[in-house]
Parts: structure tokens; C-alpha cells; sequence
């Protein structure tokens, strides 16, 4: 055994397409504090000589021992995840070009109209609205991976047992720090059309549940009180595209990807897009669409 | 010195509203993983005893010895921002009920229109469009707790040095997996009026800058291309919009907070709103608002 000339190896990396380098270790069952502290030094002498940028490190809970030596060696947290920890080190003069981890939470506020033109609404176990005998309309947060629409339609379900169909986005909200201190949360307003009538309100959240006429849902003394202006001008916004006065925006998907949409109050088809634009020129193709 | 019969203490934690335990260590200079080790032992089945539900320790940079402590005591990672890591731990059945962190980022998209009625667009230094010869328009990540009509005319002024107002957001888009596995982006087309004209570009990201026909803009060779309908997409909401025959949804703040706004179509202005709903009923304000 030669344990004197033992030689010292780079940590497993990928580089990246900004001259930077990945290195992931969450397939890694097992590495000593001993064995981290060597590479690492070795690698970021190594990295920094190859003129590299930004260090990525993630680590597995499993190997939570390795976080104190990362960031003894000048790493930072970039995020966290419930199975790891992502950090990174800029070996330039800063400022880093790192990108952003995620900065904002998406919710949704249902507005989903029966056939009689009733609007479904509910009232919470807990929340602001709790001892006011004030009805709301069903809201929720979009899960990590969820389309808009799609949290819109689950949440109506979960709540109410209601089925329905997406719409439209009505409007939306923009409310700095009302979660998390430094995060934004967007809070999208859809309108949806129930296809069933039935109410089963789901028991832990929900309070009661019912079908309640638009201009009632509207005139609730709770709208007009003082501080409630956000209250008055969404009540406001229902009761118009409920008189048919508002154009929201509709949902289009591209024939490319499932993982993206585009919101907005044209009326284009994606559909029509792909099957005729390919084969006839930019400038026919886009005259049929603004025609 | 009475060594032997050493008390342990509680870490110093703050009840939530949720039944929950905040430890949070920021302003804690230093401690022994032993003495965390010990405090963090009996804390929890003092927590557990009292019925807590969920605990959040909150760890900084400087503490990153304590993470290992933790995790080996069944925590599990919730966030992390630079200068800290957030651990928590649900003591109760599953499933937890604490709230999620940030699962989105927010992009933006200008549309800038001076009064030639051109639009100003820009090659940037890489990229998907650089090889192409074909024109965008500036874009950019909205920065954590900022609002998305300032994240416009800061990314305009930024690339362009050009000044404008915030008009509209005109459409989003929704896209999974763009950046970050696990988080979604929406990017918000956003139409702004430039009160400048002369254009500096910047030069890290940016190519080359100008005013364009919007024609010119949306007929370019690279809109029709298989593969890029959503470009397209994008150039016919523009395209319409000059037009005029599109209707984004305009901004709204309200009197209470500027931690808030609405984007909508429906025209009420939230100073009428503030001035003339407190001092008249419900009814009469909301008459007056969908008159």
C-alpha cells in the first residue's frame, strides 16, 4: 500500500455552457469530511487556473457533514431543496452572473359560473374572512410544476368537488412580501365553467360551500369596508365580465411543447399556426392571422 | 464551577400561529455543535410534548457546523438564500402542512413603441436569436421584490438607456422547466411608451440596438421558422396591438399599500375607488363602478 503518494483526485464536475462547473454528488452514497476537504481544495485550484466562473455543488441530506467544509472554502447557499442543498462559489471579480433560484409563489382565485349563473363560493375554517360571515370565492397555490390552469381546475375540485373548465384569466394580483419576506406572490383570478352541480366541500379547509347569485356574492358589506379596496376591485371585475363587459385572457398551447402557454385576449389558434404556416411564407401566414 | 450539573436549556424559539416553533439563529454569534447537539435534543421533545406541529430553525452562513446536527435529527432542508439555510422538521403525521418557498420566476418582455410609432428591439451577445440576424425585444428577470411594471422600464433603461411608462401587460407565458427543473417561469409581454429617444446600448449583453417598423419586426424570416410558433404567437399579439385591436390588462395600485397591484382590463381607477367608496354604501359604490 502506498499511502504516502496518495494521489488526490478532482471532484466529479460537469462544465457548463458559461464556463462554469457542475458538480453533483447526489447519486454519492458515501465521502469523508477528510476526502471532500482535499479535492475540493485540489479541484478549485485546478478550476481556477482553467479560468472557470461559477462552482455548482449539490448535496445530498445524506452528506450534510460536506456543508461546513464547502462553505469554509468560500461557498454560499444558492438554494434548497427538500433533498439537498445547491451551493456555489463565483471565482471571477463579482459581481456573479449567476441565475436566480425561484423568486415568486403563484396562486389562483376561482370565479367558476354554473349554468343558472351562479357562482360557487365558500367560506374557510381559518383565514381573515373567518368571523365576518362573508363568502369567498375557492383559491389556492400552484404546485411546483402546475400550469396555472390546471391549479385553478384542482383546486375547485379539492375544495368543492366541482368539476370544471378552464376559461379564463380575468386579471391578476401582484402582493410583495405576503408569504415569505423577500419573495412576490402572483395571485391569477380565472374564470371557469362548472359541469357539475353537486357541492361535497372538502372538511379540513372548508367551512361551507354553496351556489351564490353574482350580485350578491358582490354586494357583501365586506367589500366596501375600509382597507378592502383589493376585495371591491376583483368583486368589481367578476360582476362586469359577468355583465359580459370584460375580455380576459385565454389559454393557446403550441403543438411544440405540453410545457409551455401563452395567455392573452387574442383570438389565434395554435393549431391553425402550425398546420398552415409551415408551408406557406411569413408574410401570407401572418396576414391570415391579423386578418 | 459546577460542572457536573450543567443545565440545558431551549433554543430560543417563537411560537407561530400554526402551533409551530421559529428558531431563528441569525444574530447568534457562535455555538458548539455540542451544545446545539444537547439544546436541539431536549427542545424537541419539550416541543414534542407540548403538541407543536412544525419547528424551523433558521441557520446562518456562519453557523453551517450546526447543519449536519440537524439533519441527523431527522430535519430535512426548506430553503436556503445566501447568507442562510432554513431546516425544518414536522413533528406530527404526515403530511406537513407548512408552506411551500418560491416556485416560480417572473420574466418580462418590452414592448416599446416611441411616438414614429417603431418599436425598439436589440441583438443580443448570445443566445438562441444571435446567429440569426433577427431582432427581439429587450427581455429580462424580474428581481426579487420588485413589481413587473418596474422590472420593464428598469431592463429597457438597462439595455437601451432608453426612459419610458408602463402601458400594459399584453400576455404571459408559462413555461415549465425552462430554466430551473423543478420551477416553472412566466414572462409578461409587456407594452411600455419610451419617453427618449436616442439609444446606448449596453455593452455586455447587448449587440446592436434600433427602432423597427413593427411590420418589419413581426415579418422577420425567423417568426415562420418550424419550431418557433410561440415567436409567433408573440409577433401577432404585437401586431394586433398596434393595430389596435388588442387589449392587455392595465395596472392598478390601491390607496392601502404599495405592496400591492392589480392588472386588469376593467377601467376603474383605485383613487375614484378610495375617494368615493368609503363614505357611501356598497350598492351605490359598485353601481357607480360598473356605470
Amino acid at each position: 500500500m502506498d499511502g504516502e503518494a496518495q494521489q488526490i483526485s478532482l471532484l466529479d464536475g460537469k462544465e457548463d455552457k458559461f464556463d462554469g462547473v457542475v458538480v453533483n454528488l447526489m447519486e454519492v452514497v458515501s465521502m469523508t469530511v477528510d476526502d471532500f476537504d482535499a479535492k475540493l481544495d485540489f479541484s478549485l485550484r485546478t478550476w481556477k487556473g482553467q479560468g472557470k466562473k461559477g462552482i455548482w455543488i449539490k448535496l445530498p441530506r445524506e452528506l450534510s457533514s460536506l456543508v461546513d467544509t464547502a462553505i469554509k472554502k468560500g461557498f454560499t447557499y444558492h438554494h434548497a431543496e427538500k433533498e439537498y442543498v445547491m451551493l456555489t462559489s463565483w471565482l471571477r471579480e463579482p459581481p456573479s452572473t449567476l441565475p436566480a433560484y425561484a423568486s415568486h409563489r403563484i396562486g389562483i382565485a376561482a370565479f367558476v359560473l354554473n349554468k343558472n349563473g351562479e357562482m360557487l363560493v365558500v367560506q374557510e375554517n381559518s383565514g381573515y374572512l373567518k368571523d365576518k360571515d362573508a363568502w369567498k370565492v375557492p383559491t389556492g397555490t400552484i404546485k411546483e410544476g402546475e400550469s396555472i390552469w390546471a391549479g385553478a381546475i384542482r383546486e375547485v375540485k379539492e375544495e368543492t368537488h366541482i368539476d370544471t373548465k378552464f376559461v379564463e384569466v380575468l386579471a391578476f394580483k401582484e402582493s410583495h412580501q405576503a408569504v415569505w419576506q423577500r419573495k412576490t406572490d402572483i395571485f391569477f383570478v380565472c374564470e371557469l365553467e362548472a359541469s357539475t352541480f353537486e357541492i361535497k366541500k372538502q372538511d379540513s379547509e372548508i367551512f361551507a360551500a354553496k351556489w351564490m347569485l353574482v350580485e350578491e356574492y358582490v354586494n357583501q358589506p365586506v367589500h366596501a369596508e375600509e382597507g378592502n379596496e383589493m376585495f371591491m376591485l376583483i368583486a368589481n371585475i367578476l360582476l362586469k365580465r359577468f355583465q359580459k363587459e370584460h375580455m380576459g385572457f385565454q389559454n393557446v398551447h403550441t403543438t411544440k411543447s405540453l410545457k409551455e402557454s401563452l395567455y392573452s385576449s387574442v383570438d389565434h389558434s395554435a393549431k391553425h399556426l402550425s398546420e398552415t404556416c409551415d408551408e406557406t411564407s411569413t408574410s401570407t401566414c401572418l396576414s391570415k392571422l391579423s386578418s
